[in-house]
């Protein structure tokens, strides 16, 4: 079984509240040296061995039509 | 600036309905060789330089504290 572990994030520039919402709430818990926290996804899939460059190819595919929204948001992938 | 990446996952066993929603739209949309989708947070920290071992100290109070769940969640991170 092969394992793809996919990094989905919101695009420089894309204002991302959660992150801003956790940021502060760590520097009203005294971590005052925290700069900027954003929150994105991780998204691990287990996909039938075979082929990796088509598997890779595949992963990308799914990146772009389902789990990223290519308008904010970028992705990055590993396979194992 | 060091920059510290959480990988934030349900624990094993945990049922994680987001992930079990894509994985059926994975499959409808003819992927088959699809078995399992995961789903869970990846957080990016920004802190002010400083001792290693004392970030590392930090971000594993964070992410005890704030980050994840302990009941059902489980956390990975590394420092850059």
């Amino acid at each position: 079984m092969a394992k793809a572990k996919v990094y989905v994030t919101f695009k420089d520039g894309v204002l991302e509240p959660q992150g801003k919402t956790v940021n502060a709430a760590l520097l009203k818990m005294g971590y005052k040296n925290i700069k900027d926290v954003r929150i994105g996804k991780f998204i691990e899939i287990e996909i039938e061995n075979g082929d990796k460059k088509k598997i890779k190819k595949e992963i990308d595919e799914i990146c772009d039509r389902l789990l990223a929204n290519p308008n904010i948001e970028k992705y990055d992938f590993e396979i194992e």
